[in-house]
C-alpha cells in the first residue's frame, strides 16, 4: 500500500462562469490512519456529477460550502483497507462519500451515507452508477416524482447523460410510450435509439426541438423528466399534454451562465393552461426509498432488459477533466474515474 | 313571471388587452320552454371570475370558446320555474352554468354541473361563492394541492377576492401559521387581518414584498397559494422554505397584459434550489372532492369558524362592470351579482 495520499482540493470558486481545471489543485498527504470506531477506505472509483459545481459555489442548499483548500466532496466506491468498527470489515467493498482522493478515514455516521456493496454479479463502478445514487435518481425522478403510467409519452433532456441514459430504458420496462431522448450529437442520438431504450432522439444542436416534439408527441408529453433546464425546458413546457408532470432532475445548461443573470423561463403559463406540474426533489432525501429503486434495476439488469452506459477515465489526475466534460456534453453515459487499476479485482476470487 | 329574457352576449374578444363593458353586448328573447326532460330555470344570483376573460378568449382551454354572439359562459344561483325532468321540481334551488341571462332551460346533463342546493341556513349567494365553486377552490387548492400541514407558513395572494378571503381562515383552522395575505389596498389589508384569517397583510401598492416577507417569514414560505402570477409569484418564489408547494390558482395579474408576451418568470430556479413543486389544478376536474369540502366549509361555518366575505352589484345590467371591477382590484370577497332582487325570499317560508 502507497504511504501517500493524492487529493484533489477547491482552488477557486467557479463565480459566473464555467469550471476550469485550475479551480482545483492535487496534493499530497500522508495515508490516514483509522481510530476506534473508525475504517480506512481505498478508493477505487469515483463519480462526478453536475451538483458538484454547486459544491464548490454554495454547498448546493445542503451541505455547507466547501472552503478554499477543502478536499472535494463527492461520492465513490473503495474498498476497507483497515477496520476499527464493528460493523465493517478489510474488503468490505462499500460506497460512500469519499471526496476526491484515493485514501479517507470514516467514522461511518449518517453524514458519510456509507452503504455495503453486496453484488458481485455487475462491476463495482455500478455502485455509483446504475446501481447507485445515480440510478436511484433516474428510477425515483421517473416513477415517484415523474408519476409514469404506462402509454405515458415520455421526454428525457440529457437523455445520453449518466441520468438519462437510464430513464429511457425505465420507462420502456414501464410501458411507456413514445419514449424521446433529447442530447447533443448524432453519436449520442444514434446510442438512444440502439441500445438506450428511446424510441426516437431529437438532436438539438442539429434540429428544432419544437417542431420535432410537435411530430413525435402529437399528443402532448406526459412527463417530461428535465436534465438541462434553460431553452430545452421552456420549449418543452409548450408541448405538454393535459396534467402532465415536468421533473425538474438537472439544468446543466443553466450552470456555465452568470448565476446573478439567471435563466428567465418564458412559458410557466404552460402549467396553467395544461393543469400540470412542475417540481424539484433531492435524492439524498428519499434515502427509504433506494432499496425499492435497487431492486427493480438490479432485475432489469439480471433480466437483460436495462443496459447501463459508463463512462470511465483512468487515474485520479483526471479528476477535474472528467468533471468538465458534463458540461462539455463530452460523456456517454454516467462519468467516473478509476481510481485503482485494479478495481475489480478485490474480492473477485 | 316575466317574457322577456335578458341576455349579456360576447360581442368582441378582449385580446392582448382588458376586458371593456363594450365586449358584452345585452339582448333580449322570449323566455324559452322546457321540452321533455327539461327545466326551466330563473337565475338569482350570477358569479364572475377572472377565468371568463380566458372563456372569451379561447375557451379557457377546456370548453370550447365562445362564439361573437353567444351568451356569455358561467355559473349562478337559481330556481327552477317549470321541470319536466324526473330528478327536479319546480321550487328546487340549484347552481350551474346558467349563463349571463334571466333565464334559461337545462337538460341537466354533466356538461351543466348542476347541483342542488340543499341548505337553508346560509344566504343562496353562497352557493356560488364559499359554499360553491369558489369555496372549493380554496379549499382543495389549499388541503389537496398545496398539502398543508399544521405549523405551515401560508402566504395568500389576492387574499382578499373571492378565493383568497377563504383561504387564509381555512388555513387558520388547519392550525397553519404565520398566514400572510398579499392585497391591493390598505382598506383590504385591514379586512384581512381583523376578518379573514390573515395573520398580517402586506400591501403590494404600498409595501416592497419581498423585505416584508422576509420579516414575516423568517423561516420561508412552506404553500404559496398563487392567484395573481406576475411579480408577486416571483418575488414569493425567493422566500419558499425547502419542500415548498406553490399552488398555481390564478394569473390575474398577467390578464390584462397582452398574451403574445406573457410574463417571463425569473426565479424558477427556486424550484431547484428549495426542492419544491409547482402545480396548477383545474377545479372542474376533482368534482368528487366537492362534497368533503363542502361538509368542511359548511361545519366551520355553522361553528362560527369561517366568515365568508361577499361583494355583490345588483341587477343583470351590472354583469361587465362586475367582472371588470375583478381585473381592476375593486371587489371585497367574492364578486357576484344578483339578478333576482327577491333571491333570498324563495323556499324560506
Amino acid at each position: 500500500m502507497s504511504t501517500v495520499n493524492r487529493q484533489w482540493v477547491l482552488a477557486e470558486r467557479p463565480i459566473g462562469r464555467a469550471v476550469r481545471e485550475s479551480d482545483f489543485r492535487m496534493q499530497e498527504s500522508p495515508v490516514p490512519t483509522p481510530d476506534d470506531g473508525q475504517l480506512l477506505i481505498r478508493t477505487l472509483y469515483l463519480s462526478v456529477a453536475p451538483v458538484m459545481r454547486q459544491y464548490m459555489l454554495d454547498g448546493a442548499g445542503f451541505e455547507k460550502p466547501l472552503a478554499i483548500g477543502e478536499v472535494m466532496r463527492g461520492r465513490g466506491v473503495g474498498i476497507v483497507v483497515e477496520s476499527k468498527h464493528p460493523d465493517y470489515a478489510a474488503g468490505d467493498i462499500v460506497q460512500a462519500k469519499l471526496g476526491w482522493q484515493e485514501y479517507v478515514v470514516s467514522d461511518a455516521s449518517p453524514w458519510w451515507m456509507i452503504y455495503k456493496v453486496h453484488q458481485r454479479i455487475a462491476p463495482y463502478s455500478t455502485a455509483i452508477g446504475v446501481l447507485g445514487v445515480t440510478g436511484f435518481t433516474s428510477y425515483l425522478g421517473l416513477v415517484d416524482i415523474g408519476r409514469v403510467k404506462p402509454g405515458d409519452a415520455v421526454v428525457v433532456s440529457g437523455a445520453a447523460g449518466g441520468v438519462g441514459s437510464n430513464v429511457g430504458q425505465i420507462a420502456r420496462n414501464l410501458g411507456c410510450g413514445p419514449i424521446i431522448g433529447i442530447a447533443g450529437s448524432a453519436e449520442k442520438c444514434e446510442m438512444l435509439t440502439t441500445k438506450l431504450g428511446y424510441d426516437a432522439a431529437i438532436n438539438y444542436r442539429e434540429e428544432e426541438i419544437s417542431p420535432r416534439l410537435g411530430e413525435l408527441c402529437p399528443d402532448g408529453v406526459d412527463v417530461y423528466f428535465d436534465n438541462v433546464g434553460g431553452n430545452t425546458l421552456d420549449t418543452t413546457l409548450t408541448h405538454l399534454a393535459r396534467h402532465a408532470r415536468v421533473v425538474l432532475c438537472g439544468r446543466i445548461s443553466e450552470y456555465v451562465d452568470n448565476e446573478e443573470q439567471p435563466y428567465v423561463l418564458q412559458n410557466y403559463q404552460q402549467l396553467h393552461k395544461r393543469v400540470a406540474s412542475m417540481e424539484a426533489f433531492f435524492i439524498y432525501e428519499m434515502e427509504e426509498h433506494f432499496p425499492r429503486a435497487e431492486a427493480a434495476m438490479a432485475r432489469w439488469i439480471a433480466e437483460g432488459r436495462l443496459t447501463y452506459a459508463e463512462d470511465i477515465l483512468d487515474g485520479i489526475e483526471r479528476m477535474p477533466k472528467a468533471l468538465i466534460r458534463l458540461f462539455e456534453g463530452k460523456n456517454r453515459g454516467k462519468q467516473m474515474v478509476r481510481v485503482d487499476p485494479n478495481a475489480e479485482a478485490y474480492g473477485r476470487d
